[in-house]
């Protein structure tokens, strides 16, 4: 059995680990932090999760990490960088914030507004999209979470730019996604009352921060700098992140290049051609559904990739990833099935 | 006051007509029809109408068109044109199905499957966009009210498009829509189980239908073909379109062409520049709410439009027309402030 | 004209008196206050109404009253009743706080934990429920508006108990309301992510407010002591609430005794004997719906009212009174039809 | 390996047995049947299935049930009756209808409204409420699935009943649950545009079939004649019962109670007292949340039970069943966490 420490507990990526490990047959929770939160118990912040046997929220300071195996680190953003460098260097590390994900120093700077804290650890953090770094993760020592609209694009679009099938000028990335994406935070525009019942735009025209991860993986790719549009929109839905990429290409070659990429992938379920998914069908699961449909003007198709934000855009990922660098197989704790309806 | 008759009074756009006209000054319905529902109420049919003193809904034979000024028909594609190839000439109409919306026979019969059967009627029908065919609607007896979706798309882009702002063969338009736009019709994938809490496209690839609408008024408009890119999605809302439309063009002079386009309307609201809607604001309402962001890449823009599908998008726009067929005061009825939260 | 002033307008129930306002034919809004957003417009706070042509946002104590008939005052509890006192006696006030409805000082600080500021003001407010208090309402300077829940419940018993054709001790009243009766709060519980596809209780076995309503009402009414059960539960929905009303009493008398009292009332619409509501169908609007069933039990039967908590159970009932208050036709204002789906 | 058949898998229950078993480690699913889907494949019928390796729909006719160990059944009430009396005597049946669920024959006569056709079935059957019929379906060769909504009621009276701490003549049960319960049939009342956004009851005044159920136990555990009054109400959610039960009795006498029916039942959580459940917090698991709360009323209290209703309250309970009939850990492919948000 490894032990486990989660830091962050009381937000949905937290809870979401909690309950993936929390049928996990090789890893046991031992350490649950939640700095505003300290002592109270896990099942009182989140009570889907009474019914287990949960360590005690404590603050980061009083967790022993001398028999700690991994930690997934679930803070906020520029929080993770100094915390994650104070945690001793046998401690390997699975982060689910932006903090490591870029290796630029001034696209960090650029994107999340100041200066990288933990300069030497960026450097040494692997990328955690696991089905094109899976043996790096393997290795690492500290692994970067991907965005979870970082990761559903590229699980569209990344076979299709390394096999030089599409237009890389003309990549449209049209993503909604569901709530949960946005954290358990107290803003005017997440309450019920503001978000059901309709949608909107966010982000609009190039502001959104996993811009940084599109260009920095596109870009390395292909080998040349690679700029995609892509605007998010928010849905009336907790979970769910459906992205719909407009390419500039040969539909079967399309489809051909996504479906040899993820052949032998366990979790990325390519749909006949000409078939698309739906967010309602990957629901709580670890799985990427994937859909190719040529446009009616020639030489253009639609490439649309749906996964769980909470589970493959993030705790779901980081379990698959924590499970290569503790060298178990990699889909323990993660085939459970959709849930639906 | 005008007599008004409601044909198909039983679907949502029929409902949507009687909670407009109820408190019109002018109008009053005199007959509704239904015929499946033909001897019950429409407080049995639609209890929110309960209120209401309404004429029983019959068969459309039974209903004596000889008091009636104005006809709405709201019935099934295809059924509209023998009903209304039979209805007396004295009597002004305006037709919410599709049956009317396309110019050329050959279009309508690929886009709807089969040929035509009142092709004098189609050459006489003014098409229902009332922005842009106020002076041909005023004189009209027949209205062809447009499709939902095609009436968002045009509201971002005819104005781009007359003033020659855009790259006319780089039009993408990602579109939300939610799901009384389906009506009231017993299908699997309308259901509550099968369609809250998340989002999937349908008709991708340029299968849907408003696809014939916007080829037919964008060509026409450019005085060339004009074939967009168009993408719909089913919301996991009941009312409400938003139209995100990706276009090649200078944001300012794409503003400004919006902005000159709609300075006189009642009922388009521009937003300010940078700024962009939400369906909720509109929910309710016949108002149209456009936005306009450039995005970072250079040359390029995004405009999203949003409106309530059963009011601007059809019931609304059918009262706007049929106001102006009868000469009383276009916004008549139609003031309304959206309903929020 | 009436010159009207909304204080604390950045709330629902303040957005919801503006939506109703807007198209009156004799009132006009001339100041609008919200004390943390002041400077600001209104369409920038509530965009759904950025079509009106309307005062922005000030301080209170830059309003100047010297010009303004009534003013309706959206304030949080206790807050009301200062700004009340300190307004000039000239001007009308419709207060939609809690302040002034209960008489009882002692009742007003038990429910609301401290001692009243304004018993002077609270012995002249008149309780807002239009249907019983009407010819006190028309004389009235200060009306203090209902609970949304209250409202619903006793629009349910009020003539059962006054008919004497219930047991008294023996009601239950299980009421499920939609989230918008919270307000625009930020509460973790109101979030999207917490509220959506699923209820629960709240302020279980007796410890909700809106008690010290129905037992000064029903005890009033009685000429007894009445203690109901109350029950409320929080519903996914923004608007709407439903209150399942359990007495002990001959299913045909209790239909009668509603049916007699609301005979002649515009806005309460008895169902067809063991027919019952749904909060769908008053969905923006000021009617109220009651339905009433016997149970298979002999001698009990449920009542079942449904109104929209912001318009009936609060914005709307303001008006309605301020039009009372103000010698304006009851109705004027407040004859909108549902809006279904 | 059992050998596991699945009849009637295209429905909401038949979808979620398939998600349940699709990781049990001690059965494999050999035969789905769907007689108007017959030829389709699961993945083609539920998109979230579409990872598993899964045996084609066929007709019922058309299984070989010789290598068969045991057979849910989810098919339409009245369906089941006469396809389980046509199955080998060697197999072993849960069936989730209602076929099975009243031993009376005059009852199910009265509730379901004709004769039944496997009487010397129905008087094998076994009630499948797991935690008190637990030693005789160990034994049965057939366990009749509960009405969700009546084991949701059950969960929170029978210790009630048994320990008579409650009176007996005065339980009202007011249920709300999830539509997910209706199936997946075509009916207006499920489509998504009638259902979101509201609330309303249905089945008022003691006509819902659930009620067989609850006279027949009721009335067994207390040894004479129990009626209660049970109101179900259709919230707009896809899983999830809520039962606020109202009784009269000690709100402490009533906690230890429960507390000590289930103090080792591995999914029956009592939650601390004065605390109360939301199905949130069960979604998708085999959990039931029970509270207890002390009304304001003395001698009155409320208890609360949530739980799942296509899992706990059918496929979790029928698969809870079925590995006791096979002799399996009661609990094995049952642990799973609830999935918020």
């Amino acid at each position: 059995m490894y032990n486990i420490a989660i830091l962050g507990a009381s937000g949905y990526t937290g809870a979401e680990l909690v309950r993936l490990i929390a049928t996990h047959p090789r890893m046991r929770i031992t350490a649950l932090s939640a700095d505003r939160k300290a002592g109270q118990t896990m099942g009182a912040v989140f009570p889907h999760l009474r019914h287990l046997d949960l360590p005690a929220l404590v603050k980061i300071d009083d967790i022993d990490f001398g028999g700690v195996d991994l930690v997934f680190c679930a803070l906020p953003h520029a929080t993770s960088q100094s915390v994650i460098a104070a945690l001793p260097k046998s401690v390997k590390i699975v982060d689910l914030s932006a903090d490591f994900r870029l290796r630029d120093p001034e696209a960090y700077a650029k994107w999340y507004g100041g200066p990288h804290a933990a300069l030497d650890l960026q450097a040494e953090a692997v990328y955690g999209l696991t089905e094109f770094y899976r043996e790096q993760i393997r290795d690492a020592r500290l692994v970067a979470g991907t965005g979870c609209n970082a990761a559903t694009g590229q699980y569209a679009l990344r076979p299709l730019i390394a096999a030089g099938v599409i237009d890389l000028d003309e990549i449209i990335i049209d993503l909604k996604t569901g709530v949960s994406g946005a954290g358990r935070s107290l803003k005017e525009n997440l309450l019920h009352a503001e978000l059901s019942e309709g949608a909107h735009a966010y982000a609009v025209g190039g502001m959104h921060r996993h811009l940084g991860e599109f260009d920095q993986e596109f870009s390395a790719l292909a080998g040349r700098e690679i700029k995609v549009q892509f605007t998010p929109h928010l849905l009336p839905a907790n979970r769910g992140i459906l992205a719909t990429v407009y390419v500039k290409g040969e539909a079967t070659e399309i489809y051909d290049a996504l479906a040899d990429a993820y052949e032998d992938e366990p979790f990325v379920v390519m749909l006949p051609e000409g078939e698309h998914p739906s967010t309602r069908h990957v629901r709580g699961s670890n799985f990427v559904h994937i859909g190719v449909v040529r446009d009616r003007i020639p030489g253009r198709a639609v490439v649309i990739a749906a996964l769980d934000n909470l589970t493959k855009g993030s705790s779901g990922q980081a379990l698959q990833n924590a499970n290569l660098m503790l060298d178990i197989e990699e889909t323990t704790g993660l085939m459970m099935t959709p849930v639906f309806p």
